[in-house]
């Protein structure tokens, strides 16, 4: 968890009464970084004004940006290999290791002299400069593609990380699908996190090329003690369900790879799975409070189940009313995606809107769902397969983009992201 | 100007010690909303979290959104009236206007009872609810095809106010042009503008629809000591030449409409350009940093005038180097955008981000410029046929859309948006 962050003034007092221990001894384990990154970071010229503060930690078991509790802004970035050797691949991720590592502690690429030579392009695009790390993840994983016959990786491509099955109702636009390489990145900043996304493409040019990117936002008003959980376009709360982060049994049961699930080198790593929900916001506005409660199983203004009164009441599924109907109606979405409470994944779902549908005149806006599980098969597949078919929200609904990604472990300091593969 | 935000914890301290009377009358005026808004408010049941804080007026004398400080993001929407008579657009615009002044103080749209009736599509569509206002503001104009021969206004368009004529390099695609009608909504909170852009759509349905919109955004610190002037996605800092809107001689005599000007229902009012400029990122990227400062004719770190040392220090057009070569180039952008201090007009710009370009697969990203001024023709015209001729930025950038609006005066209590033009 991150601390309350501290602003610059904070940080100076600090260092007055303290010293600069106190600042880096304090707060949780990992919510802070290192001494030495702060020295390097104090040195870098355009960078000289960041406040210490709000950075998560690259470095670790598991890689930031899966349990982090969701920042404000996505960018998303899907790449495809254009290298032919494995080697090449095995020097991009090492080069985007070392960016990472800065880029999340809210440093400039490169160093003063590669930033400020005035006969080289600057090593970093410089729209970031200035600004605090606002919390910045990056989150590197590898789609089936990436075993194919092109690196030898094929045997080492995990069981628990099938393709993808054609779902009933996907009507999937090949510029919102796939990729060799997916990168998440979230941040409080969209421009924190576009800034990630371009220097991370540019650092792998003649390696991989971008295949689509896509922005994400929610409330930037989280901190607020009234914002609760956020609420996505159709303007009912979305996450009520996930799982508690917190709950560190319950992420090794829902989201870690354990050593017993095979192919190793995923071992504290989780499987992505994104799909760019289109909604169809012009007839979801047409249809009454009623239905749209109904399609959702839940009360618009609270986020209560139906028949429940707060939020986080469990769902009654076995409750009927007068007539003896289902008070959760039998295909309302969240009786769906309960699973009987015994499948779960942990949803990370951002809300898109990328101007309008020039066929239609009508917005391009939904959701990014994003989901973070320890076997894809078991988890999305198993749910995606019952949503696809009986969900009362696909009339309002259509999945146009998707992907998958076998997301790293962490990486340790030294290491490089993927290394457990290669 | 607004004053620092009040947390839910400091008003309801306040109503404690002073009574809410502490708080209407507190703060700069302007700042906070009324009494009866208030009561309003705290009556609507999906909006009772929200905090009383950063809440921009709507009605006044001006239109907010103009010389307002520029807020963390834009939706700029674009519409075509679909009505084919004058009482419809003033119609719309009368709805428009009871929404406009909720919105931008936080409220639902609609009521209680408009809200929670199962039976009726609810009035607002809720994905705002709980939010604070984030000084979003709503700025409304209407489009030179606004004054065809449909609605009997030809004779009302003001000379200050002409088609703009196709500049050098324009490479204008119909999807991101014209409108009849142009809203600039602005705020510290994406889905606050989101919601705003999509309720002004769904009550305008039967009326007008939308032609285009665009998000666009800058860093989200702002509020952060170092964040100073906004850098745009090339990495200079955007704005530093600006008038101050803090001077009101000088936006007098640069931004509002004046009596003496003619149309004289545009006093107080302001027009708006509005381009949307790709920048070429990539090859951006590949140009030494030597390069990039003498296009803008200005350092990347500190954003000063070459040959300066700060970033307000004025622009020496007459300086030279050793030898004898101007020190700020003569077709650098801020010596031509500086038109020898004799134009001016109010640059109000935001980055924007909308995913690759599936032709060319770069990114499809830049700037949404937009400006504010008393005159068209004399000013923006009299800038871009220079800058498009001339400057060196165009090596880097395209302009693919484009439009301008005559942006209203402020509206009165118990009036409506253009009821001076009607």
């Amino acid at each position: 968890m991150l601390n309350k962050p501290l602003s610059r003034r904070d940080v100076l007092k600090m260092a007055g009464v303290g010293g600069l221990g106190l600042l880096l001894g304090g707060g949780a384990a990992g919510a802070l970084f290192t001494g030495t990154q702060a020295v390097a970071r104090r040195k870098n010229v355009l960078n000289a004004g960041r406040a210490h503060r709000a950075a998560y930690p690259f470095y670790g078991e598991h890689q930031s940006g899966i349990i982090t509790p969701s920042q404000n802004f996505l960018c998303f970035a899907s790449f495809d290999l254009t290298a032919t050797k494995l080697d090449e691949v095995r020097a991009l991720f090492k080069k985007w290791t070392t960016a990472a590592a800065s880029m999340t502690q809210g440093a400039m690429l490169g160093n003063e002299s590669t930033n400020t030579n005035p006969n080289l392009p600057p090593a970093d695009t410089g729209e970031a400069a200035g600004l605090i790390p606002s919390k910045i993840t990056i989150t590197f994983g590898v789609g089936p593609s990436f075993f194919d016959s092109r690196f030898g990786l094929a045997a080492k491509r995990p069981a628990a990380f099938p393709d993808l099955p054609k779902f009933r109702g996907d009507a999937l636009q090949p510029q919102w699908c796939g990729g060799d390489i997916g990168v998440q990145v979230c941040a409080d900043d969209l421009q924190v996190a576009f800034h990630a996304v371009r220097n991370l493409a540019r650092l792998a040019r003649g390696t991989a090329v971008l295949r689509w990117t896509q922005e994400g936002f929610q409330r930037t008003t989280a901190a607020e003690p009234t914002a609760g959980t956020p609420r996505n376009l159709m303007g009912f709360k979305d996450g009520t369900g996930n799982p508690d982060v917190n709950n560190a049994a319950q992420m090794k049961q829902v989201v870690w790879v354990q050593p017993e699930d095979g192919a190793s080198w995923m071992a504290n790593g989780s499987y992505m799975v994104v799909r760019r929900i289109r909604m169809r916001l012009e007839v979801w506005d047409r249809s009454t409070l009623d239905d749209q409660q109904q399609t959702f199983g839940r009360y618009r203004d609270s986020g209560a189940p139906l028949g429940a009164r707060d939020e986080f009441d469990p769902l009654d599924l076995s409750a009927k009313d007068e007539a003896g109907k289902p008070v959760i109606p039998l295909n309302a979405h969240s009786r769906l995606a309960h699973m009987e409470g015994k499948t779960k994944l942990l949803r990370r779902a951002y809300s898109y809107s990328s101007g309008l549908d020039l066929k239609t005149g009508q917005l391009d806006a939904g959701l990014m769902f994003i989901c973070y599980q320890r076997n894809i098969k078991q988890q999305f597949i198993a749910m995606q397969e019952i949503l696809a078919a009986e969900d009362k929200l696909n009339e309002y609904i259509t999945h146009v983009g998707s992907a998958s990604f076998a997301c790293f472990p962490g990486v340790a300091e030294g290491g490089y992201i993927g290394d457990r593969l290669f």
